[in-house]
């Protein structure tokens, strides 16, 4: 499983179960001089935790109070390398998140069982062997640690004056013993043109690994996306104008990639989430001997994840955007030479 | 650019631009003792050349002949190196393509005009310099490097007694002077379980880069995809079931991928193809100058490319495959040992 | 600095800052079924802290007592992930060691002062920052991380039959306020044939890096080494013979190497190492400000790391082969359709 | 066999059998902006072709007449991508050398046997299956194309005020049926301070892994090497000094490198070849069969490779430069603001 690496030249490696003693990840790559202690980080890490609202009627009535949060995780944070009175040096930046309010013992009943939409089958023949215990390696835990290592690249996209904002554009809605999914919206201003390589490691590219590799997403696009397959090339293409002085495009279905380069304008890349496949409602399924069992899963889950997933969106984005920005600082011989001058 | 590699261990390295001497591909990591001469590569390369079909009216009447193909271009293989009396040797294989039939001056009226939709501005941003003709790099000329690699990917996996077809599942329309895109879905049989990694290289995050990679693509899903975010997680999973004694699923919203890794079952993915951004039709874009000028495009070029891109979607999908099934061979310390005793 | 990760199957990342709260390393990429528990990395690791033996005169009289440690660091490791029930899973396996005894006032004095010999110019010129403390993430305190790592390299050899084994061959002496150097052998025993990348990744040239990449080492030669350049080559080839019915050399002068791959002979390394450049005695410097100084340097070091280091050269063998056995995993057709079958 | 490519930013991959129709080179990463001709690469490989000169007797008559080069290889080379209008773009590019001259029916008796010193046997025990002519891609041939690459480095390196020069400082000799090895020292000026990783690839580290990885290469060092492991620290330590108001050392046993950092003085490396196993003398082996054989080795070899390694030192030296330079651009924020400003 060499594959908790992402990034070349920004590297971020996650490592942790989410019921084993922490979880963390190695930020390897980043830049010297970087202002940056736990309360930097932190706020971001708490956004995969959404305050809990409401359901109002359509007269806006409240008819549900808020539920409460299913398992508390504060996620909180250490940074144990990488900073030295308050700046990063440009060593490896680690970070740990111990796992509290571990309940171990909900998962013992579905130990050889194989739940549906989950990854228990494959991990088994793959491996041979699992940490069963909620979802392990696969659990949605995992992306504490990569949102931690996206708030760095935020911060660093912060200093060039790149935004990140992302909206929720689709949020699906099931009975209480079931789950929904939904689309997430991510959109970059105030990147610069050029940016991204122009064969395999195309900006868009790198990005659809990076948010294809969060659990639940199943589909992703740039711009027009789907929709573009079903224009007219006079449709879809965006002309090029001058405004005060610039060249830039009059509409964005590219989604601010053009041939694998960033083209200036508004990065806009959409993912789209399935349902947690975590229910209560009874499911038919098979287990470890082959016998075929039914199922009802409890324990610490939720009934839609995108709210939770949307700023692990933001922060796999973040990473791939960093990694690109830097890999293209050698694309040109005379901004070398300016460097070592 | 240092991104013209895609794989780990099945590693591909295109290089050249359209109007060059030639276009190539380095294979690196193909293992020793399969068969291969040109002959087994030529036909996949022959497929992205549709025959070009007559347009047939309701009634079965041809209405229009068969056109003529804009551009002939035989991608004729040779392979340089890696084939020792027909036998891989484990060593890379070189192939190369020379371009013929280059007609460079048709380009040179484009010379320092931002085509819509087109890399020439992303790349004169990036490099301040860029080969013109044809598209240069970004032609759609550089993915017959990645056919040739794919069809050798392709040999591997028959070896392993794993297919890989596709179909067009929504080919676009447009008028003479105008282009459109399409949806190519590609299915993938025979696929062993467990394959793929469990964090960032998930079978179909790294599926999600090979094919987002290709120029036109402009969206990527697997299994149930964009409509995965629309379902409940009960009509969502697919129920574990026993058949034949194996253990199976009774349904793929999955795609075939879970938490990453194969799980036996056909792959699914697709891609969404925008039209091509080449049209006849008059368009108003700006030049290096930053002055507002109207273009329109001759030269050759295609009024959809899907039909083209069908086999390099297959090639793409073809490599990311062989290049996990390598890298999942070290998963396990039993299968290791078995290997080495 | 995006160059703490080492190895591409096997892949092992460092962290950590001699003075900060804790160092450590995450090893991606080893197979599930390995039993692993803290016991099993522990005594690799004491071997980082030779005990102190006293200095006898030739005719075995002791005339200098045993000197007492000048640093305690116990190196206790914990393991946070990637283990389950004393066995390996496939997923990252994270070790944090903490740094306890840390007496970071005793470098105020060198703050500003770059130490002949060490890095803390260079990191200046390269970060503009650095932290100071200790040699940093310069320090050899970053080679207990290593030697972790190697603990569970070699735990997998030790499975496949593969023994690692070292001497001192040299160790210089110094007087109370110098240092000296040293040089240890390093030898492989029961390495199947056909290991090894034949070009750049050549198994030589691999472990050229890795023991290169150890701090103090200055020079690494494999099998005859310097002394191979001195010989004529039918003095320096190994002649090829049967010994029972096997095929094996009957000299090994190419140190269980050829043309990149191991030939089932010993492996044989050799590394030099220079003395460490802590010393007490006086030494004309240059401070951060371009002045000249004196310094005379006090803290935790040592006169000689040789001893202490020879446990990294193993570690850093380990590594190395473990990835390249798992690399040669997939040289071959023919074993590549056993695997799958 | 992934094992082709060297460099991370600058990446060099290599093809082609000794014996094939070509081989080649594929430089990706190659910065837009370079000058850049086949003129400009030529005599770098003309320089693998020492001219053959005459023995003198210590009174300085000639003894001997200048011997007649035994193959002649033009190396004449041809880019075929990645320049346009004689300047590079940016995009791979891809070089090829065509075989000339090739007897492959020189070595139809070395089919079957296991020539000592060469890499017959463990390409068999790897592949089980080899281009047995002329030492396939074991050839010295393949460095030919890490020659061509090497130009395009040392062309970079020139732009950037740093020069490479090497010296035969030990040259063996041996009788006209035998054959000698050698010693070559690289050195290179001008490199900017703080260029290398610290940990694993330390520019020292990685320089290991470069040189080593040319044939016949079995000993590497850098700065005092060998002999630094037999000083005190008080000797071996390069005191800081203020030289013209610039910080610089008053030795350099380091070689230029501290902590795996450039520290501004003059690289120093060294090269320790064996001598070429191809020799005319009798030498005894074994077959395929296991059966002892003996042999003598005719075809086109030297007898001594040094003079012609030579440049190949210098190529992969600069290779490695460049990538470490390139590498070196994202370790400061405060740099990499100010590139995109």
């Amino acid at each position: 499983m060499a594959g908790n690496t992402f990034g070349k030249n920004f590297k971020v490696t996650t490592w942790g179960e989410s019921h084993g003693p922490a979880i963390g990840v190695v930020i390897d790559g980043c830049p010297a001089g970087l202002p940056l202690c736990e309360e930097d980080i932190q706020p971001m890490m708490d956004r995969r935790h959404p305050q809990p609202t409401p359901v109002f009627n359509p007269y806006g009535v409240e008819i549900e109070a808020a539920p409460v949060n299913k398992r508390k995780e504060p996620d909180k944070i250490r940074i144990l390398s990488g900073v030295f009175e308050g700046m990063t040096t440009g060593t490896p930046i680690s970070i740990m998140i111990e796992n509290t309010d571990v309940k171990s013992k909900d998962y013992d009943d579905l130990k050889d069982v194989y739940r549906p939409g989950h990854a228990d089958y494959t991990f088994d023949m793959k491996y041979g062997i699992r940490d069963h215990r909620g979802g392990g390696r696969s659990s949605g835990r995992e992306t504490a640690a990569r949102v931690a290592a996206g708030a760095i690249a935020v911060k660093i996209l912060d200093e060039l004056g790149i935004k990140i904002s992302s909206d929720i554009t689709y949020l699906g809605f099931a009975d209480e013993d079931d789950s929904a999914g939904g689309t997430v919206e991510c959109v970059v201003t105030g990147m610069p043109a050029g940016v991204g390589e122009t064969v395999f490691d195309k900006l868009d590219a790198r990005l659809g690994q990076a948010v294809m590799s969060i659990g639940a997403v199943k589909a992703f696009e740039v711009g027009a996306g789907v929709m573009a397959s079903q224009l007219t090339g006079s449709m879809n293409n965006d002309e090029f104008i001058v405004l005060d002085g610039k060249i830039t495009k009059n509409t964005n279905n590219a989604g601010g990639i053009l041939g694998g380069m960033s083209d200036g304008d508004e990065i806009v890349i959409k993912a789209y989430f399935k349902p947690t496949p975590s229910i209560s409602k009874p499911q038919n399924t098979v287990n470890k001997n082959g016998e075929e069992v039914t199922i009802t899963i409890s324990g610490r889950h939720d009934d839609n994840v995108v709210e939770k997933a949307q700023v692990v969106v933001e922060a796999m984005v973040a990473v791939t955007l960093v990694d690109a920005l830097f890999e293209n600082m050698h694309s040109r011989l005379d901004k070398i030479k300016e460097f070592y001058r």
